[in-house]
């Protein structure tokens, strides 16, 4: 951490920051330049040393060195972390797809939606049955009974479930017939719900939330890595730009960015990320191509009558026709999809 | 709801969408320009009706007319809704300042704060005991000791207590000892909680998220009022954008705006809305001038000791000052404080 | 365009909009809604018709229904335009890649980097003459001199020049030697060049704003074709937003949502986009699959001595790799790169 | 600047870089942490040094230590800039307002803004003789002609002359006529126009560009600066953020943290920044009591017949009541307006 005094900073101002640097067990080591004093503080110190030192009525700025997140990066673990549930790989060279409904809404709707996407390649099913909805006045999902019908497509088809858990009472209920369970974008920091999901032993798909930064994004994992569930796959689902002529805004940089500092699995969700199906396709290629883990995107039957996030989502025949695109640009580049 | 169809619609198409707005309950309009058809759909609908007509084929885009939000709207009701909370009032004219730190951090040091603010004519005291942070290893509050110690503060001053809940179960807990519940800016849209707070009958503290539009902020006020709740301030706290110089960027045209939407008082956080205890006082009187209900200020006896959010809080005398010039300004525009 | 009237609309209120919708030499159409009436405004009007209706008293709000650009709009036009310049062909299928440094520093480095990307396999050779620094202390180019060694580095290769031009008064000088004049990103809403550089024949490589809207980059097109120059491509280059991982945002559906829009040729520039030099051959893989038409990337002879952007920068090497993946990606989509 | 190694960095990577930091003139120290190695380059260097150094293969990142600009800084001058111009008096504890139209019409127009502006109490005029507009199809101004309206104005009223030049070749003209010459926001970053406005010797107020950082726009006054003119004033005027509820975001922290870095006057543009009328009193009000030197606001004698920007344009009542306020605020404050 290197700790920038103000202008002009005093001996005395100087020898107090260094003996707040060596309260918190760190070394301190000074340097004064042309136009500032700084105070290199060095060791393995993570959590709170930096906000303390910033409190400093002497201190100007601290300057971070080492990322806040330990158990999630790359230096801790060099080797991709592979997370599998069911059907369902993800990671380590091989791109998982989940693909279904926004929301669960009938038996013979979630029942056609699998077999259309498992017919279509789809390694597991997505459907929601706790709904976060922005409007209390809008559809909040089926519930329980979404669940049952989930598991029951599972039965039928063989895929993977994934879907939305929302608050911490429910992720044993939903832990009990989901294969992975989904931490949605509005609750990245939600602490108490990634502890839960953390306490399990199921695989999470931990979805970035629309401003958080990759720091943020990381410790998020970090709060569920830190209870000892390591099966945690990354989620990018677009985030909140000026932009408006789409939904969110899709850093698709984000893929290769994260690859560098972290072994976990990293997913690209198209549907969010853009809002609009017709540019979900060519989106979908692109995050193959950004070297993304797997895809999480949204498919309906006849997505004209689905209940939430229509204008977002695939036919099957779109779905199909995205699939071939994306395994050709896979096989291009050597990869198992 | 305008809808607007694709280029070259033919009279097949405009039915078809004729026919989908009237299953909605909704009377349809069709106007023919020069480039495009638009079906105007008629009639007092909230929810889901625009996805469900955006996710047609035909359809290039949706026009909403109408505000999502209904109990929260000043059309639903005129005068303003004032919020008493023991010590605190908010609105209707009158201007109420809690205050107090980031964090309860020992029994000596919240009882310190609390004399303290309320020496400078705070009306409320503010303290964490569940906080919220980034990184998992943060210093997370002292649970429902905090609490406790919090009630003991109440005690001692008569400051209403204004602290923060995470997640829904608990809710009841809180409710004991605090006489206002906050809800963080991370927690803006986990919608278990903010039914669970809209069911229980104290006032609640809504921190708009970082990304949060007005739309979504008023949204989620309306899943707390929706429960029968009315007691509900609105507090502008800063958003994400790309200025890195503070913390987060803090948009005062919020105030006069959300005053012409909604009748709930509406308050400021300036410490949170720059990060920089220096800007504080600044943005203060500045909050007070574009016409807020309200402030909440992170004090503390000692900001360079705070386990948390030091950089951004003000010293018991910077406070004083602070409320010195906010109250002259308030004094100039004729509202009392 | 729709006119939304503020609630409780008297009918002498409603009369005096459609008297200015008339005005503007529209037809007006009268919808008494539930909660609002709003006034259609029908016919082919762009520019400041809905400026001026918003800022009547009347009004609540104005919703555009056509998009303000005619000219590159898909609807005018339906081929793709293609963009030939020497070397350089664009659009219609075919990829371009125009690579080289972002300064031109000597004869040597240029001569050095244009054989370079030559045989990598790149269409156009880029290098600044004339560059626009943030700060004044910074290295400007080499102006007129720099423009006479890419002269001599096309005379060597054979590749189109691809430089920027900053100001009118030197759009002829640059033209001179140019084949391509690249209008920069800070410049995107410098009429005055716009116009000059749409009196020329010489195709134009348009770069987006960091906070520009879809919108107003197409506008800016229009500027240049508005004044009789058609051949303008469109370069994507990142936008700005809260990220600080890295540089600019690079948002990729840019590219399928403009190929909906505009019939003209879409670039994606990887290397002002991510600012990160290992993240761009990932995204220039990215963008090939989003389906663009062309890359821009900086490519030097020795990146850790370039005299600027040098973190962005490919090395030879690099640049070969990138492009032997970005050929294969093209190859699976059936594209010719 | 501390320039950050990457993990693991050997001691042949430490001496190259060392080397580097050395060849640059600056002074090397080399500081081995648990996790990383740092080498803090001293000196007193701005420009090119950071991005020459990132560019290392060896180097992670490197963070700087010393604000980019200098002339600018409150470091190099320590009393606050006062800008004078005729009339107008902006800086070191007076308040100047700028007041006129958007663009000049007619003479009978800025005649009767002129004058109805002076009566209300403002100390300069504003109006638009050359204006960038988004699209080629909107008004684009009057131009000389405008410019000689205003000088009649200003014979008519005694006020001050405040307009925009958008090209360098346009600067002696409009130095002709003004008494101040504005850089609009979208040309915050055209070099060759601040350098020829820092030729002249007239003040110059340039605005913030709507996706600029502090340090950008800083620099951007710099490069005038470092042409010799020492009369710049800053005018922040909204950023382009994710909210579409006004028209730009206005971060009024902006003024307290300027103030805190730089000795040149701050103003602030409450119209633009808004783009709603009806919230330009309160963030008027809200701008002086952040600390503001000057305010910039349009107003019109009939902003319903504007050519542009009407919807946050001022009537002449709404201008006097919003001065009335302004100048209660700033009187609580000890401030002259």
């Amino acid at each position: 951490m290197i700790v920038v005094l103000k202008p002009h900073a005093t001996q005395e101002m100087i020898t107090r920051i260094v003996r707040r640097v060596e309260a918190l067990g760190l070394k301190a080591h000074v340097l004064v330049g042309a136009e500032r004093t700084v105070v290199a503080a060095i060791g393995d110190k993570r959590g709170d040393a930096q906000l303390e030192l910033e409190s400093c009525d002497e201190v100007e700025k601290v300057l971070p060195i080492l990322a806040p997140y330990k158990i999630a990066s790359r230096e801790t673990r060099r080797e991709p972390t592979v997370v599998t549930a069911g059907s369902l790989v993800v990671g380590g060279g091989t791109i998982g797809v989940i693909a279904g409904p926004c929301s669960v809404e009938s038996e013979a709707q979630i029942m056609l939606a699998a077999s259309q996407v498992k017919a279509a390649g789809a390694t597991a099913l997505r459907g929601g049955a706790f709904k976060p909805r922005t409007s209390p006045y809008a559809f909040q999902g089926l519930k329980e009974a979404g669940l049952k019908l989930l598991a029951a497509a599972r039965e039928a088809t063989g895929l993977a479930i994934v879907t939305e858990v929302m608050t911490p009472h429910h992720v044993d209920m939903v832990a009990q017939y989901a294969d992975v369970l989904q931490i949605g974008a509005r609750n990245m920091q939600n602490y108490h719900l990634l502890q839960a999901v953390g306490e399990i032993r199921k695989p999470v798909l931990l979805k970035r939330g629309p401003s958080a930064t990759i720091e943020e994004f990381l410790l998020a994992a970090e709060y569920i890595l830190d209870q000892g569930n390591t099966q945690v796959m990354l989620c990018e689902r677009g985030i909140r730009t000026f932009e408006t002529h789409t939904r969110f805004t899709l850093p698709l940089a984000t893929v290769p960015y994260l690859r560098e500092k972290t072994h976990l699995p990293i997913l690209v969700d198209p549907s969010h990320g853009t809002g609009i199906a017709s540019l979900v396709p060519a989106m979908s290629a692109a995050s193959i191509a950004a070297g993304c883990d797997g895809l999480i995107l949204e498919v309906h039957p006849d997505p004209s009558q689905a209940v939430s996030d229509g204008a977002q989502t695939l036919t099957p025949a779109a779905f199909e026709a995205t699939m071939a695109t994306c395994r050709k640009v896979a096989a291009a580049l050597g990869r198992t999809m």
